[in-house]
């Protein structure tokens, strides 16, 4: 990932120094369940474990001459052990490091990803609690429809985000295995009991059954749960990217003191951070792409995922992380104009209340749908012309007028009542 | 779905007249739950429930006029009931029935596909014990490695069907849920105990929270589920295309009597079947982006996400319930070649096994690795330069011979060693 | 395609029937070559073409038989001619009769798409020119920056078109290739004068070299190209959704008379044309993918992008097809309002025009660009609060007002200022 | 682009150090302009032009603070030239300054990966020459067809590789465009004649009309360009892998010496670079689908393309520039074993040559397809049931051996038949 998007979190797992680490964990973890099978000696073993490290740059100088990235670590390794290097990497194949250590850092990588996705359900359903019962414009097309709870917005955001969580609880479960199975995955060298010991070290579940390598559904699910969650915050940032517009108006986006592009023009606060984040979405959903395209692979393996995945699975993480974020961010400290929603909720004159009137003139009054719709349907249109609001036109209308008074005629142009099954809505989340 | 293509249990699901018994179904749910609130009178409910039906012809005309597909089903339908009508579709708006019928028709879908992935499953199983102990070459890179099973393939193929079946079954979750709440998802119209008994009636949950629709992540990831299970499906299809190759063929697609292609050219019997799943899978994978393009609607909802799903969606339950129709006949009737396998075990001539002896060398002789990697390399190189096979190099090797017995060294040739584990493995999916 | 959004020319095209006929042409096309080089007699040729035909029952009984659907059409058709239908395939291997046609299809197709995106270039033009001096909110970011000319907007769609066109040139230039060259390429038992001559008869070129099929980079770019214009498609509905909305309402795409959802709630005049476009231009996308993930083929072919070629060719035609014919109805019957754009413009109550003034305060007067700057800065301050228009407050600062008579500050709040370069951009597009 | 697969080409263009130096070019051309129109003083514009030059740490610095970096940018610069600092950067809006730059970066990028595709081309070439006459098997679905030339397989790819090059000229030339308008793309503070001077100096031409940006069509096609050019290479690379397995081992990919993996077990030459040619190809398709969906921007733009292509753009010219280096190695240094190809043609014992007979005893002999049908297919039927090679069976068939002398049968199985267009072929690329 380029740095400007780069994660202080994706950086610790994900870089060259900490993907050696955990390859050395998995070395090590090796050489205890051999030693605890009596393979390796004790002694053996308590040397291993005390001089067993790594030195990036002799590693890049073997590689450089093996073209092989394993290969040259386990001898930097080696190297360091001295004699008892000969027991690092007994038995096994270099995927079963790969893949082992890759599901390990996976799963811490999606340990993050929950953390702040967690972090962000609780502060949008902080954000909905606190705008509950403010009135907006609800709109479909973009068009107003009926008043709605800009509260009712946010807890829509929770609801996705708890579907979010379910499926990369899974996504995570089934990239949380290991294999040490050897070169084509019959356990050829290296007895079952080891991958189990190993896992278990690990944190991991051994695979019940491999190849070479682990299968890549496993982390072709991974990248497309993490491209549905990119599909959440994109979702969530063009929502406000609309409210932020200047003839809208009702949300913004947090915009950082002494940020550049204000003063002299203060209605120009861009919706930056929204649009950074659908951009990225959209980067996720190719790397998404990929790691579905990867499954195929041919027999116990080809390496041709390799490649792919070195670039997508980092870049992936630091995305969505980056995107968290920024999401929490945007949500703790957006800025709401409830004045603005309330003004706009009024831009039809009225006429967002009209269903309302036409059904109670129906239910209440008995009136015929179709002698309902017709005056209704009059009055809009004098509305939508401009003669007049909505409400005036009704009152001066005899068949309206004969029927409801002012204090009832009021109350249809009440948006609380739109708003009269929020607490129950909310009270479904309390459970 | 082209009529190629299409599935029968998916024609009875997608077709146009499913789809309008589904949203009879939702509408009638709808009165039901009126009639039992006391607002639809029972008589008027007995008489809708006899006279509701549809015509497809009528609705057309309707559509023509109105432009509206939903408006067109409903007035179809009030006409049919006559002057109970009126209580068709009370309190409504088309997406409550469009969004609930189509969560039923997906759950139903679901049914379908996971019927038949188990049934894929079963028969995969079946065949894995079947080739339990039949030895083949384990390849990576295409190039042989070290002896495997036949019979392990399966079985890493059921487990990723596994993995598949609860990707499968959180998908299907997810699109079990209705929405009864409404033109922008706050009930004005329609309290949320109608929802709730509708959802009942129709076997779905009702959404704690929606909009005018349900969100379209959980479309989403339905769609990318498919799309993995058509990866493995491509992935299983693809291993039969290798094994077919004229210079492997030791396994072969099912091949239908009388099917052309074949009698002046007998070795010319293509993996057609595995070819067809293999293209199908890539369509998979871009209906799945186009799903993924569908979840950032704008507020309420706008309804850019329809015109997709009236093509991706039956499109995707067609293809992949054709896909594994097709692989479920492939793996039933799959042409296996135990003899070739054995042959091909032989190309190169016993250098597959070289890898044991040397660990050999090391672990019960206690040479050095740089020397029994020496005698090893040194017979190697003659073997793959054509001189001998790599048994008989080793034999006329004093270093080996006076070693190893000539019996211990067939033992080393001996590909059952290989498949030492396979039962340890498969008792695994025993439990 | 759904029947829905199947187009007329598209399905004279790509139906069944239409295909059939097509690889008739094909056929006859090499009937004629032969006979012209003398191994079909001039009798027989004139035979076979006065009875050549097809039954596409027969076809689809013998299909049933043979499981391949070029054998069973030639069977139909030599079944028709009789005994001289054993001329009829001579020498041809299945993909050189698929392949020809199909790029006759395929060339048709981008003929009618050509058609029509020169259709709607002029169309666009013709409102570019309509609107030219029509000031509108240049927006960035969904906020307003500086005034903008409502006719430029669609000049540079009419730029995108004709990018557009130069890719759609190419793409219809690289699959308007035949291949008469046999079952590998390589012209086994059919000489390369057959094919060149199939080729002209057909309105093809002849492939430099093929395999038993033309290489699918040809198609993968087709479809590329396809996916891009239903982007431009896209953009251009996604700019008329904005300008719909309630709170914008500038521009409107058409409202059929009769089109239900509106005449008690005049207002909700939604965007469903625009919305539509958008969400096929998602499944274009994923049509594009497919068909690019189709160029890797095996070898001289193998058949995976037989069954996605079969859906998505037909399907991308169809719904860029739709698209172009409902973009050239939007646009030739959106209906705009000038006056909302006026008004709209007038929203932030002249800060639009704030960085004018700034750059004259400094390039005019000599102000230091801290000074002007905090002269406007403080002025659009209170303006942004709210305390009276951005005019207002100038006139009613001294170190303004000493500056600029009340005629000059009217000049600065002129919209067509930001027009004055119009007629040179236009002036580009009539060369 | 990680380090692993970062090109120097690419990184001397697309590095912080050369962003940032094209951005000063255009700063420059931009004064240059100016001065030349009579704005900018000679003096103060010499005085730019020695002194204008930037510091990244600055760049930094500043951007931290103002959160923009182009704002930061010129800052730095306008600070390293002190009072004439201020015309740096007149009338512009930052994307004038970025979009003509990006300009500028990606047409140079284009040519490095025009000139490499072009040096491939002749790689490709020359090969094909070198083994024009070389038979091997024809294979469609991976099983033999009918005796081919492996030259022609490489001639095959190298007109692919010209169709890429007509593809990659039209998406260079799509994106070299810069654009001088201003914030929404009017020149409301900046004549056109600016536009097209700096587009003149920096190699560009100017958009025809633009918004704030250049439309992200031009880019789309850029990265749909690259990535079916990734497509040309991948299936490059599946053919050699295919060749390379241990079963067919007609060609390898190059094999560095003291590369790892080999030597005790020489069979074991995988060919990883093929694989990650073809791991790559499915990374730049996702790069693709992004810059696809960065199209349909809002208004005169939004910024929400700008996360994705800082990351995609240098991306994907990374690693079609590795590719690129790799496939030229590849192709320059394959190992091709003719005497396998020569002994693979003969695994089915003669059939692939059954065709030919049948033609000739129908053609020459003039009996009826149903009667030389049935000796073919009978004798084809023995030889598949490994009774003798086909040549030994027809020998022995008496009404072969009536007809046909063993000379004239050994001319039947000889592969150069099928070779005789070859020539012809060739000469079609001469022109």
């Amino acid at each position: 990932m380029i740095e400007r998007y780069r994660t202080r979190e994706m950086t610790a797992l994900w870089g060259e120094e900490n993907k050696f680490s955990v390859w050395l964990e998995v070395e090590l973890a090796v050489c205890r369940a051999w030693m605890e099978k009596g393979v390796i000696p004790g002694e053996a073993y308590d040397d291993i474990v005390s001089k067993a490290s790594f030195d990036i740059d002799r590693i890049n100088e073997i590689e450089a001459r093996v073209n092989h990235d394993v290969v040259a670590f386990v001898s930097s390794v080696a190297e360091k052990v001295g004699e008892n290097g000969r027991y690092v990497h007994l038995g096994l194949t270099s995927s079963d490091v790969l893949d082992t250590a890759s599901s390990a850092l996976l799963k811490r990588s999606f340990g993050v990803v929950r953390e702040k996705t967690a972090r962000l359900a609780r502060a949008v359903r902080k954000k909905a609690e606190e705008f509950k019962y403010v009135p907006c414009a609800g709109r479909t097309h973009g068009i107003h429809g009926e008043p709605y709870s800009f509260g009712l917005k946010m807890l829509n955001w929770l609801y996705q985000l708890q579907r979010d969580e379910e499926r990369l609880e899974l996504a995570e479960e089934q990239v949380s295995y290991g294999k040490i199975s050897g070169s084509v995955g019959g356990y050829a060298h290296c007895d079952p009991s080891i991958e189990k010991r190993v896992c278990e070290l690990m944190g991991l579940k051994p695979a019940l059954v491999s190849t070479q390598i682990l299968q890549r559904d496993r982390h072709a699910n991974a990248l497309t749960a993490i491209a549905l969650l990119g599909g959440a915050l994109e979702r969530f940032a063009t929502e406000i990217r609309h409210l932020q517009r200047t003839e809208v108006m009702e949300a913004m986006e947090p915009f950082r003191a002494g940020q550049k592009g204000s003063s002299s023009m203060p209605h120009k606060r861009n919706p930056i951070l929204c649009e950074r984040i659908c951009g990225m979405s959209r980067a996720l959903r190719g790397y998404a792409l990929t790691a579905m395209e990867n499954m195929a692979l041919w027999h116990e393996r080809d390496i041709s995922h390799s490649s792919a995945e070195r670039i997508i699975w980092p870049d992936a993480f630091h995305l969505i992380t980056y995107m968290l974020d920024r999401m929490i961010n945007i949500v703790d400290n957006m800025v709401v104009n409830k004045e603005k929603m309330r003004e706009n909720l009024d831009i039809t004159k009225g006429l967002v209340y009209s269903q309302r009137i036409l059904l109670d003139l129906v239910g209440r009054f008995g009136l015929s749908r179709e002698e309902a719709y017709a005056i209704v349907q009059e009055n809009s249109m004098k509305c939508w012309e401009g003669k007049a609001t909505f409400r005036e036109l009704l009152a001066g209308d005899e068949r309206i007028a004969s029927r409801l008074s002012a204090e009832e005629l009021d109350e249809f142009f009440d948006p609380s009542y739109y708003l009269r099954y929020v607490d129950d809505i909310f009270a479904r989340f309390n459970r």
